[in-house]
């Protein structure tokens, strides 16, 4: 579906998510204004035919849709509700489009705050990474009122090749992505120990790739990240830091919820030391270099690794 | 290839696996006799074309090749070397083929027995499962000399789809297994953790398992065993009691190599936590049976589940 002319989104937060879904908008015809932190993250997107804006609330200047896609539900607050915020400038009605990975209460009480001031609001963690977001090809995990789908329906047609639809207030799309993180996180940290361990044992580290990936051993992660190992390259597609904040976030959870989530725990753990050990803006399969360091197990080198 | 006449093979340990593989041999032309310790075994052998032996040295009688399918390295041996052993009454220059999951330092002391006696020995642990195992479609991991692989081709091309050749001598057969289990283990607890806090969550199960399935967060064991959650049916495919086995030789591995497994240490505990609840003969997915007892959690349930 095309967006007519009327159609304005403003985008907060232009990392490689936020500006591969202004583009993937303005491609569709949308009138697309964007605002980062950081001023100079405004240039791809000017030079994509949209509109650099000053602050969250100049972004979604008289917008239908604020799309959010900034990194946790504190950001999401200060972009949407501080006084230069997105919920202050939309039109009457307009629909907030809420993208980041965030504790589902947290979900919950931004969109009451929404609601309270006559917007809608769409609970709508995505996946997929940066190639996807620039082709309009993510995944969207999304929940809220019909209303909100319906408002936020041009903007989701536009961005996602997949929109989950799972449920009819905000906090089912939030939690959905909680438990995706859990199991990604937790198998990131799999595949490092296990390839770690294969090369303690002497294995020849493409053919355990090769091996594993046909096997019965395998996941999305390991497949996805154990080339990083193999090449010896470290630098961020994405970083430890997600996940010391996402299983940080599904570690709050389950304490709130009195719910024991061994793996995920130990995970946690896992993406700590590496962060401990200064490598937390490393790509997140740096888990095996953090493993390797300790054991003195030799890992495959690439000239611009550390 | 099909075998010649003269092919004679034993085949030790006649469990789904055992069988399955006694039986793609038959249909391939090999001469084939079988022992297990319980003789109500040998029955579909002897409907298949097979003749029943009375012990393991009994079925391997004058044999070209000995396959050993029993649960550990202590029966491995048993059926090889006690007296009425396989060793003792395969042809000069016959090759064992093993096909238990092993610690790779059993493989190789096991294999070192064998030379001794004259034998060669294929480290050949598979996978698969039952279904696989009967249509001749199995994965063989294995390592051995020159002349061991030469000598049970013939075998190995009836069993398998894929037979990965993973070195020149044993071990490295067995590491390759046992490196697949840590992560299969691995991901069957985060699974069960996943779907059990999903369910606390509120969340809608095959919902979630469609969503998962999609997404960065899939395994192949997520893939394979949350369905069992899904119908509350824990008959067992695989039993908990393999994997407390199997994580129990990675975790013996890991404290010989000075190695640290966290995750599989923590996944261990969870099928250890099963095992003590009195569901170790159950299927593998109980360990989240496991967790919604604890928790108090609602699972699907079936009529014939627990």
């Amino acid at each position: 579906m095309s967006h007519d002319a009327e159609t304005t989104v403003g985008v907060i937060g232009l990392g490689s998510m936020g500006l591969g879904i202004a583009q993937s908008l303005l491609r569709r015809g949308a009138k697309v204004a964007g605002y980062d932190i950081n001023p100079a993250a405004t240039t791809r997107l000017v030079e994509s035919g949209g509109r650099a804006a000053a602050s969250p609330g100049d972004a979604t200047h008289n917008a239908d849709i604020a799309v959010v896609v900034v990194v946790n539900a504190a950001q999401t607050e200060a972009a949407l509700f501080n006084d230069d915020g997105a919920a202050a400038t939309m039109k009457p009605g307009g629909c907030v489009v809420s993208c980041a990975t965030m504790d589902p209460d947290d979900a919950r009480a931004l969109a009451r705050r929404a609601e309270a001031r006559g917007l809608h609001y769409l609970d709508a963690p995505i996946s997929g990474g940066a190639v996807k977001a620039a082709a309009g090809q993510l995944t969207v995990m999304a929940s809220g009122s019909a209303l909100a789908f319906e408002r936020a329906r041009p903007v989701l047609d536009s961005i996602a090749a997949t929109v989950y639809e799972l449920g009819d207030a905000a906090g089912a799309g939030a939690s959905f992505k909680m438990v995706n993180q859990l199991l990604a996180g937790a198998h990131i940290a799999a595949a490092c120990e296990a390839m770690t361990f294969a090369a303690k044992l002497g294995l020849d580290l493409p053919t355990v790739y090769k091996v594993i990936t046909a096997s019965a051993g395998n996941s999305w992660m390991f497949e996805n990240r154990v080339p990083h190992i193999l090449e010896g390259d470290y630098h961020p597609r994405s970083a430890v830091e997600i996940f010391t904040k996402d299983l940080g976030i599904v570690s709050e959870m389950g304490r709130r919820e009195k719910f024991p989530l061994q793996i995920a725990a130990t995970a946690l753990q896992m993406f700590l030391m590496t962060a401990a050990a200064k490598m937390e803006k490393d790509d997140d399969a740096s888990v095996a270099r953090m493993i390797a360091k300790i054991t003195g197990v030799e890992l495959p080198s690439q000239g611009n690794a550390k």
